[in-house]
């Protein structure tokens, strides 16, 4: 089933106790469509400079990622230059140059408007409602917030939780989204506003879902061979949303099953620098990390 | 089969956004008995003073917890005074007073030699070894340990590391007894030193055990009835040490069990203040919880 990503496509330099990357390929809507890519075709509605170098392009192609909303304009890319320390927990930003980023409003392609699965990345509330105007008649939309703009656009920020069909955000943000003290409470205090799922990514502790059938948990990947945990948070959504485009269901048990794939893709996601570690994978590979996920997070493998 | 814990018995204060309780049963001893007692008879090895209340043994008694080893002495009983704020992840302690904690030797009666799973809850490394060096032919022994020996008793506590069977702490106690950046690797760092096993407690967030055949996880029961998190930790280790008694078997199944049962131990503990929520359950309701802690997180039920 058609899956969109409205988000940020740009360059990214990271540090990390692990080493270094400079004008990585990177953004929002890249992490998510090389996760999703491995369940379900993409559709990618970004914006980039004149700047953009044609080997990212190429990288993006290579996969069942359409390319037709990812516009490209006088300008500079986006770019984010960021810094992990210690045990890697939350990146310190050293410079963001936003660009072009922002300067043009989401245009969705012809024949876009029919998307079904749509996830709206981190951004401007404006800018997830613009692109929210233009579906027809989407199945499942998910949006993604961050701290900066429930802090400085609320009340828009509260409309979109009004219209979407799932939250996401991390754990910090929706305590301070919702103002209650736990994790539980504030995803119910999401989906009280609107949205049938709120979805609360805990970093490495792993996610929580809430929906009509009340909560969910998994931990994360146990894994020791972290290396970059940017674009994590996108790669997980990018493995939720993909699985269900993939099955076009949103049944309790398609809704687990998508929470663990998120957690797979994220999994992969950190191994390397930049998107690289989403980038060569077989649908064997996305399997058998399941395989061990479960091995290591369930009582019994089935 | 027989288990064992030495620890602490004293008389808690603690206060929470829920409400406060004052000279309440408490103590690493308590917490850990009366979560082990669901799954095995319990010996509790531990001092307290004249003044322990009458009620207090009473509640201890009416569990199949064994007080033989349970020394009343010359002085105050043990007294903590905490409080939780907000998430209520951490205690602030505002009083300790270590009365007759401490001042005797951790001396097993005539007939504890030979209990075959123990628990050596946290305290002094010293004291930890004198209760090892009194057992004949332990089967599992587990340790506990917090910041203050792994500051100021390092040589000690690493004795102890290296001749128990397991080691049991919080997420930051492992990270500053391994120096390791992230939790995988400080497990793998103890067992090198000597256990079998590794459980770190990750709070709300769940545990992590690391054993011969790798690391298994396990997320937190989730929960929005919090009112009192003190003795979650010591709860958990009961429920853990409990079902490893109760079956007497340290098969790799039996082990992620026995971390399940902890899991669903602690989240009985923190419902209500001191350790109430313990009391008064019967094998229906752990059975139960159990299966709803495994209905949030897992992908199959079986």
């Amino acid at each position: 089933m058609t899956l969109l990503v409205a988000g940020s496509v740009g360059l990214d330099t990271v540090e990390t106790p692990h080493g270094s990357t400079e004008e990585e390929l990177g953004g929002s809507a890249v992490y998510f469509a090389f996760a999703a890519a491995h369940f379900s075709p993409v559709r990618l509605v970004a914006v980039v400079g004149r700047d953009f170098p044609p080997g990212c392009l190429e990288r993006l192609g290579r996969q069942p990622i359409d390319l037709a909303g990812l516009r490209q304009v006088e300008g500079a890319t986006f770019r984010w230059h960021g810094v992990y320390e210690g045990r890697m927990a939350q990146a310190r930003t050293l410079d963001v140059q936003m660009n072009v980023l922002g300067t043009c409003p989401p245009d969705l392609p012809a024949g876009y408007a029919d998307s079904r699965y749509v996830f709206l990345a981190n951004g401007p509330p404006a800018g997830q409602m613009q692109v929210l105007a233009q579906l027809e008649e989407p199945t499942f939309v998910m949006a993604d917030t961050m701290n900066y703009y429930i802090e400085n656009e609320r009340d828009a920020l509260l409309e979109i939780v009004g219209r979407v069909d799932a939250m996401i955000m991390n754990d910090a943000e929706a305590l301070q989204l919702s103002g209650r003290p736990n994790l539980l409470a504030a995803a119910r205090w999401v989906c009280r506003r609107g949205p049938a799922y709120c979805v609360i990514k805990k970093g490495e502790h792993g996610a929580l879902l809430r929906g009509p059938e009340g909560a969910f948990v998994l931990p994360g990947f146990p894994h020791e061979g972290v290396v970059d945990p940017t674009g994590a948070g996108d790669a997980f959504a990018g493995g939720l949303m993909g699985h269900l485009a993939g099955r076009d269901d949103l049944a309790p048990q398609t809704m687990k099953f998508a929470l663990a794939y998120g957690t797979v893709a994220a999994s992969f996601a950190i191994e390397q620098f930049g998107p690289k570690g989403l980038e060569d994978l077989t649908a064997r590979d996305v399997e058998a990390r399941l395989a061990e996920f479960i091995g290591s997070t369930h009582l019994f493998t089935q």
